[in-house]
């Protein structure tokens, strides 16, 4: 296909309530962007089978590629099917592989049918089906006058893979033009995003390629855009992430979609380190963290949750006078869950996290957010204070942050010195 | 003003170019949707003049209210303003007390002023302006035939309190009635949306308020929205919650906002009893998420992420034995977990889950997402099989979830019985 331009359409009265991002917009708005097609109108609808029929008759007039998601599920508010129907003016046929996916997919589970699931087996005619591996409803295609209406089911995990197996080729089939659009992101942890501007603001002037900072708990990130071919987005992009990389050294850890845990995990794997983790006030979240990274038990031995101070003394050897003398929360407790589960799981390096996320618990002296964080190894401890103004979900997200970036630098640091 | 229903408009090319949320139409909706009025279409359209002039000419044909955001700062692409002279008729005129505004804020600063920002003082003939506090964009507002058609400056800090301060007291004002509409979630695990379905059919139908049903990693959202007086919406919404409840009884878990570790948080709370979770494919994420609720320090005591088994041995006495026997990932190790956890930590309850997270690590035998989950009372040890056939970032999560419905559904059984 020679498609030049795309609209997409979101189909759901819950995204015109309000609470919802509309994920799958943002990330088809990306994936066509990415291949040069632009995007010109992004609709929202609720599910109303007049509206939405009005919205993609209104599209197809305008735009070559037509994505809908969403209002394709089995229950009765799912209307897509039929509005579909209305646009392309076939009635719905039942369509039996799907029935036959449907039926196999519920006997491998050995659960019943019911009856409503059958529903999404019924399809506008003419329309191609396009057999969704990772839930009950296909997608669906229609092609007629060189324009193409998709329509997609709306819980991401299966409009994405959906989208990129099986519409993607047909979209990069046709986009004729070898004009690509490329985005790079660089993540930047342990500078402001002021600072980050600072750095970098000869790099963001009008002559330059569009480059954004977008904050986020505990990291910047740096989103460039470039145009052209292939190979000149290739080396555009490179240029550019070198003198990013020039500017904020190692803040930098992470290009596109790179976790902290990722960058962390890569170090402790290069160096052949391994890691345990001992927390209280973010009770488990660094070990969700850490654990998060595909591979990880090759270096995480361990994680303690000291919620308690019988678990601390227990599991840590922290002993109540410790406690009783700075409180549970401060650097000496921190320093002893460290160096304790470091010594007790065998690792090369030991972290302990102790903090008050809130919202009781705070004092003057000891205000909500106030979090000792404490590193380990073998020659000793570090360890450092943090005061975070947040709530308790925002304030257990940046501790478990600085806990990762801490333990980061300490193995970049450790990279470059004499062991 | 009477107003029903309105459409919001995104104005910005960056926004079709992928990688950013437009937080400012979510917050539109969340905010009209709250004080009653419907938000029947949302639209994106770039900086292109003609579009624009024709998607808030179609929006002003469909709906009462039309707020637009983006496009009225000073650059080139910012073509809002001469899009809605376009819609109004009316020429761009210069407006005396912007134009002052904006040359004392650069004053203030000390800063000269770039000609560029001087375009901003020209608003179409006919539109009212309201002065902006945080920057030099003022919003625009054009009432017409009982229609109204508002702009505001895209940055959010900017849009939020123009619209709070300056727009909602219009639409307070003319909703005149006192019609509200509210929405409710009944929040339901244990069952899949299509059970669901079948269960609440009868009170799906038209001659019902409208209900959708949104399915969520492990959950399923059912979400009520009435309108009418405050009165009727709420005695209405009271009426529904009771029938829902009664047709899915214990699936429920919790409405609104309400989090399944905060359900389980309350029954512990309320029955006075203590809990302690040992995991391993998990990593931290059943303790992560227990502790994420506000005062669990009362019920939970202690987490221990054994992530090897040595681990295994040490912290929950584990022995070698029984790995080799069954594998680490098999009910006996689970129920091991458990009963030890419980044991060691004193308290009432334990829980201990064990699986393969993947991507690597699967078998024929143990494929990737087996898991099992175990829980421990005085009484002895009961476990669960589960298969979840995602990703790793999922099938943690759905462990997760099934570790926390397991704990809610013994407590509320256990509720119910002797003891």
């Amino acid at each position: 296909m020679n498609v030049k331009n795309a609209e997409i359409v979101s189909i759901g009265t819950e995204l015109l309530q309000g609470g919802l991002v509309d994920s799958n917009s943002l990330f088809l708005t990306e994936t066509l962007h990415g291949i040069g097609i632009e995007v010109s109108y992004r609709t929202t609808v609720g599910d109303d089978r007049q509206r939405i029929h009005q919205v993609l008759r209104q599209a197809l007039d305008r735009a070559a590629v037509v994505v809908v998601t969403g209002g394709l599920g089995p229950t009765k508010d799912d209307c897509t099917r039929d509005a579909l129907g209305d646009v392309s003016g076939g009635p719905l046929i039942l369509h039996d592989e799907t029935l036959k996916a449907i039926e196999e997919r519920f006997a491998r589970r050995e659960v019943p049918i019911p009856e409503v699931v059958k529903r999404q087996a019924w399809v506008p005619d003419g329309f191609v089906v396009l057999p969704n591996r990772h839930g009950t409803a296909p997608g669906l295609l229609w092609e007629e006058g060189g324009r193409l209406l998709v329509a997609l089911p709306g819980p991401p995990r299966e409009m994405r893979p959906l989208f990129t197996e099986q519409v993607l080729p047909v979209l990069l089939r046709g986009a004729g033009s070898a004009r690509r659009i490329r985005t790079r992101t660089i993540r930047v942890c342990g500078l402001r995003e002021a600072q980050v501007e600072e750095r970098i603001t000869d790099l963001l002037g009008t002559e330059h390629p569009p480059v954004s900072l977008l904050a986020r708990p505990g990291e910047v990130h740096i989103r460039m855009t470039v145009c052209g071919t292939e190979e000149e987005v290739e080396s555009q992009l490179a240029l550019w992430e070198t003198r990013v990389r020039d500017r904020l050294g190692e803040a930098v850890f992470g290009v596109d979609e790179e976790r902290l845990e990722e960058a962390v995990g890569r170090l402790l794997r290069l160096q052949g380190q391994t890691v345990a983790v001992a927390e209280s006030c973010t009770g488990g979240l660094v070990a969700h963290r850490i654990t998060n990274v595909p591979g990880s038990s090759d270096y995480f031995e361990r994680g303690i949750v000291s919620y308690s101070n019988r678990a601390k003394l227990d599991l840590l050897q922290v002993p109540f006078s410790l406690i009783e003398q700075h409180g549970a929360v401060s650097s000496e407790v921190a320093v002893a869950m460290a160096a304790a589960v470091r010594r007790l799981a065998g690792t090369d390096l030991g972290i302990g996290v102790t903090g008050i996320a809130g919202p009781g618990g705070g004092s003057e002296a000891k205000p909500v957010g106030l979090t000792y964080i404490a590193l380990a190894d073998v020659r000793g401890e570090e360890w450092c204070e943090h005061r975070f103004p947040f709530d308790r979900d925002q304030n257990k997200l940046w501790s478990s942050q600085m806990a990762l970036e801490m333990l980061r630098r300490f193995l970049l640091k450790a990279r470059t010195e004499p062991s």
